[in-house]
């Protein structure tokens, strides 16, 4: 049975989704290590025995190895895995994007992943590197979307997940087009391909406008899976814009690179005096034990599985709690191209605004990038909606005052606000640390839109000395009088 | 023997050191858990089976207890709790600031604690309150100090160590006498007490006011413990003011509440639907599970105890990367009341910037805040001492000139540099973000540096048109010209 996906906790773009046939499940956000069957450093039934109940693997490596294929076709993948989870298999994409050509058509890998007992079967998508010319993308974006047709008329979709890769390299009305067709076709299951240079070199503010495209092309519904990313580090930011499914080998590559994952970056291993985790490898071996281990190779994948899971947990958990901007603020900072990538998807928050949750467990300023969250946008499209007689008071340190019609109370970011909405969300789930300009000239531009609401109406600004100079820059219009404190 | 103290890496004003009486270390920064003999939960012999070297106990309390009393005299406290590391006793002070009065005297205590073969022993002194009036504050520091020179005739410093606590509230001329006295009296290992209601009341801002004004009155080589400090969310800003001990019974109090500690923050163990972490306790529990466990307490209580220990570790190896900066970044923007206490530290990077290291493993810009760091008030410091003709150029771009007598680069948020700076410390290895207001403006602030330098000199700044505004505006006299691109 094909799996079905189900969307069913929400934050920003992102959400906690499952991904079931009724008897396989898999809750999303959800990482899908890859297996070489030829590398069994760490084996499909310890990936299990750890909590992951999904896999990837390469069914091109499969139809081509001597020791693999017949065991593959004769007893199903799961078997010859000892894996009772989903299995996703890749069709030889990743091939055709490093060595430029593969032994297989479209069809030929479509049924032999069919015949081995894949769950995810993904056609020979062409995944076109980012620095592409426009001319090389369309014919190579030409040439997958008649694939995905083929694949959609071949594939038993009663029993199998047909994947429908989006390609269309840099170029966003490309990638438009193929979100569209994608879309149009039916599929429900995105990955989202040819990301793995952009992230390779650190090219997030790049990433961030593929993905961004992309998700607004394609159904809220599908499940969008971001091809070949693999590092906790930003799963949260990826997550944010409404990737349910990451995969990658990074967890054994790293391992054999003698790179040590964490959540905020990676270590070479021989540069670690002291192992900053909490895991079972962390906290039984000294760096130098395990940088002198024999197992050293086997206990880093571990290791860098324990933290990659655990940033899953914790993204979820972010999500449940309606905090999940805090943890891509968290996350983004721990590497300047990352920070601009952030900072790039801030620039879209009008657009995630339009449906990110309307309450949430708490906002925690931290920094003046908050001043551009979402709660923020919605707050400010909610200002005008407030009620406001002819003259008009905002009182930044509240206080009350019978001269004026109608009272604000102030909070920045936010800006004014009603006193009977103390209590709501955002204005009374939120902390902020001592008033910073930052913030203040966002609440300022919290202002304005009271004052474009109530044209006619006479608004003065309570507030101390050290504000009026950029109330005054902010508001010409307004009136100012200082706090009595 | 009593113990001596070694800093071996630095970073900001935190270190790396040892503790050490030949026969027993302790590496800090460290944490030393609290140990109540009355509650077994987690035993010392456990701690020391999960790396730690040394814990805290009160002797008070021993001293009180009918079951301890004895056993503690007859066999001594490490007999008594099979703990072969270091063991610091308290004297009864907290009970006292508690309580307000406890059944022991100075030199009552003083004695027990060596009776008992205490490692490091503390005096009665009294912990006032940080909202205490300056009369009390005044008089009690007063006692506080008598007690401690009473303590330095009484203990036999050649077999233990005395700790000398720093009192004085929240009054920063009362901390700085008090760490002037103490220092005078010959005190190596020193606490800084009474910060525990400041740090229960989330008021950081007030606890970096307090710890920096005690450490610049103490000499740079005593230990100093920040006395009932153990949130792991809060060790790097501790250890980047120059705090080197930290002790706590958070992990177990936090545990008997049902608080899930991580090291940006706590949970409430019902609130938690994902276990966000890697240590045993949580690969081997679902949230459920571990909330319904009979075992919750002693298993919340071990997971509060790797996240601690896995903190200290990262704080670690950030000192030995010279990152300690970017770690207080991270976890400061955890808490807005933490990113308080960090911008305060800010407002006091001059300070620091004159001990801090010259050379660091690398500089990752993380916001606005990254402006004020040290390495950025050395470079500006430096500025003055490169050497520039009458005519200047500073390009932006990168581009050289033969028009200009000398040619400077420009990177924010440091400003102009020599071309043949490039490869070194911090031009070349910092990384940024696409350039933000925030950090051309400092960079430009660095230009002023060498405007002041050679006043005679004639500059011009090559930039792009977008950043044209703000270069007239904060260096009016000079000229401006475009890039070519």
């Amino acid at each position: 049975m094909s799996l079905h996906f189900e969307v069913l906790k929400e934050d920003i773009a992102g959400r906690i989704g499952r991904l079931t046939d009724g008897k396989k499940t898999l809750y999303t956000p959800a990482i899908l290590p890859v297996i070489n069957p030829h590398v069994p450093l760490i084996t499909p039934r310890n990936l299990w025995d750890m909590g992951f109940t999904a896999l990837i693997t390469n069914a091109y490596i499969i139809s081509r190895s001597r020791e693999f294929r017949e065991p593959a076709l004769m007893q199903g993948l799961h078997t010859l895995y000892d894996f009772p989870g989903i299995i996703m298999t890749d069709s030889g994409s990743f091939q055709l994007s490093v060595y430029g050509d593969v032994k297989i058509s479209n069809t030929g890998t479509l049924r032999f992943q069919q015949d081995i007992g894949s769950d995810i079967i993904v056609p020979l998508d062409i995944p076109t590197s980012p620095d592409s010319p426009r001319e090389q993308v369309q014919e190579e974006l030409a040439c997958t979307l008649s694939r995905l047709l083929e694949a959609k008329e071949f594939v038993d979709e009663n029993r199998y997940t047909l994947a429908g890769p989006v390609q269309g390299g840099s170029f966003p009305d490309l990638r438009k087009e193929a979100a569209e067709n994608v879309s149009r076709m039916g599929f429900s299951f995105c990955p989202i391909g040819a990301v793995v240079p952009l992230m390779e070199n650190y090219r997030y503010k790049e990433l961030v406008d593929v993905v961004m495209t992309c998700k607004q092309y394609l159904p809220s519904s599908a499940c969008i899976h971001l091809f070949g990313a693999g590092h906790p580090s930003m799963f949260a930011l990826a997550v944010a814009m409404g990737c349910d499914i990451f995969d990658s080998a990074a967890y054994a590559l790293y391992a054999k690179d003698n790179r040590y994952m964490t959540s905020y970056g990676s270590h070479k291993i021989h540069e670690l005096s002291y192992l900053p985790c909490a895991c079972e490898v962390c906290q039984n071996h000294t760096a130098r034990e395990l940088r002198e281990s024999e197992e050293r190779e086997r206990l880093l994948a571990l290791h860098n599985l324990y933290v990659t899971k655990a940033e899953i947990q914790r993204v979820k958990q972010a999500i449940t709690d309606g905090i999940l901007w805090e943890l891509v603020d968290e996350r983004c900072r721990s590497h300047p191209a990352l920070l601009s990538g952030y900072r790039q998807l801030l620039t879209s928050a009008e657009i995630l605004a339009d449906k990110d949750r309307v309450s949430k467990r708490r906002f925690f300023y931290r920094g003046a990038e908050s001043c551009r969250r979402t709660e923020v946008i919605r707050y400010h499209a909610m200002i005008p909606r407030f009620s406001a007689g002819a003259t008009i008071l905002v009182s930044f340190d509240r206080e009350q005052s019978k001269d004026y019609d109608t009272v604000f109370f102030f909070k920045p970011p936010f800006g004014p606000y009603p006193p009977e909405l103390k209590e709501t969300f955002p204005i009374g789930q939120s902390e902020i640390p001592s008033w910073d300009e930052d913030m203040v000239r966002t609440g300022c531009a919290g202002i304005v839109k009271l004052i474009q609401a109530y044209p006619d109406s006479s608004v003065t600004v309570q507030c101390q000395r050290r504000w009026a100079p950029l109330v005054q820059e902010m508001l010409p219009s307004v009136g100012v009088v200082y706090e009595t404190v």
